[in-house]
């Protein structure tokens, strides 16, 4: 059977071997959610960089720039970290460089993963549908904050153990404890979340908007896939087998 | 407002600065509920040590010596991680040197800390008290499973929250999860564990009994604090403020 597990701050991944495995990124708050709606709104590409100055270095290369730092847009850039400047209709055919705290990290260091998809609770369906149709083990990986596990990251990966736990194992305490997580706060995950010290730290930044988008389940039939280190929009012809990166 | 948070494994204590804090190391199968009945029954030091190799050095100087490997005891040692062996008539009175795969190393790991104290269920109240009659920030440092998290000692870093949230704050997510799984818990720890790798591994060891056992609740009004390297039973003359190690 194949496994599904968790890791819950890129800070633990040197325990999680990616190779051979399909990683799940997940920053919901916000860079994944971006992301989706990003490629769901028919930007081309998106390209993460770790660093303020790659980012810098690519929009003078003609790309649309978007960068975050501490949750609000640095400075000198196109645009932030909000999931409405992704759906604007003006990024439809473009490449986006983008920077955040937490999610491009994640993403960079999951570069030898079989495969690496973003997800977030507006494509959730999209990408458990996704997780079914191919053969590896999944590990979703959470980007936290700063390095410490945050709630909302938790929950979705709680939420997508949930989908897929008839047909992956689960095998350790950190997807078990996500999964009782996301049960006990479905209801209502603005609720539960308004406590969490994220959300509360994104408050003065008057992003309740955002956050309301940024937990809104499965709006969007799009799996945001890494190639040649741009996130893009899997086609449907993609399929990956246990042998090798795309069959 | 004092303030009090959850370190979810020792592979995240880079994040977790422990210098001025009061830190609460938990590894509830079994390392620390082995200190807490041992203490309680009148062991008069338990000294934590990494290797099997320091353990035999201090068997060779007296001591009892106490080494747990994957669940099990280790070859050439007087006892191994059983709750039940520490409460012996024939230990009141001696020195135990221990080393077992997560919670000694978690110890080891918090000597800066402004003190440290050994956490179970089975001493959570005498804990708790301890805690508030202290000036210090708290942070429980869960040691986990060979570094990655684990739910039982979450669940019991969970139920230390509940215990203080009205006279600590609470800064962070890892403490809110904490408190959330321990409250879905509470009504039944077993059965919410028995899903739980960690428990599931140690099933084939027919360690049932020391589950149970270390499930226990408040069955021990014992504070076991290192002091010069050795835990010990803080004594009630011993007292905190903000200003040094001992008032």
């Amino acid at each position: 059977m194949r496994q599904i597990d968790v890791c819950l701050t890129p800070e633990l991944l040197h325990l999680y071997p990616v190779e051979g495995k399909v990683v799940v990124v997940v920053d919901i708050l916000r860079a994944t959610s971006c992301m989706t709606a990003g490629i769901a709104n028919g930007v081309s590409k998106i390209i993460p960089v770790a660093t303020l100055e790659e980012c810098t270095k690519l929009k003078n290369k003609g790309c649309v720039a978007a960068a975050e730092r501490d949750g609000k847009k640095a400075e000198g850039f196109d645009i932030g970290n909000s999931p409405y400047s992704y759906l604007k209709p003006e990024l439809v055919g473009k490449t986006v460089a983008v920077t955040t705290t937490n999610g491009t990290y994640a993403i960079t260091k999951c570069d030898k993963a079989e495969a690496l998809v973003a997800g977030s609770f507006l494509n959730r369906k999209a990408i458990a549908q996704f997780l079914r149709d191919q053969e590896n083990d999944v590990l979703i990986v959470c980007a936290g904050w700063k390095g410490k596990v945050n709630l909302e990251d938790t929950l979705f990966a709680g939420s997508l153990v949930e989908l897929l736990k008839d047909e992956f194992g689960i095998e350790h305490d950190a997807a078990l404890a996500s999964l009782s997580l996301f049960r006990q706060a479905k209801g209502n995950l603005k609720g539960f979340l308004s406590n969490c010290s994220h959300v509360r730290r994104l408050k003065h930044l008057d992003i309740d908007k955002d956050i309301e988008f940024c937990l809104s389940m499965d709006k969007f039939d799009v799996v945001p896939i890494l190639k040649d280190g741009s996130i893009v929009k899997k086609e449907p012809e993609y399929a990956l087998n246990g042998n090798g990166r795309k069959a």
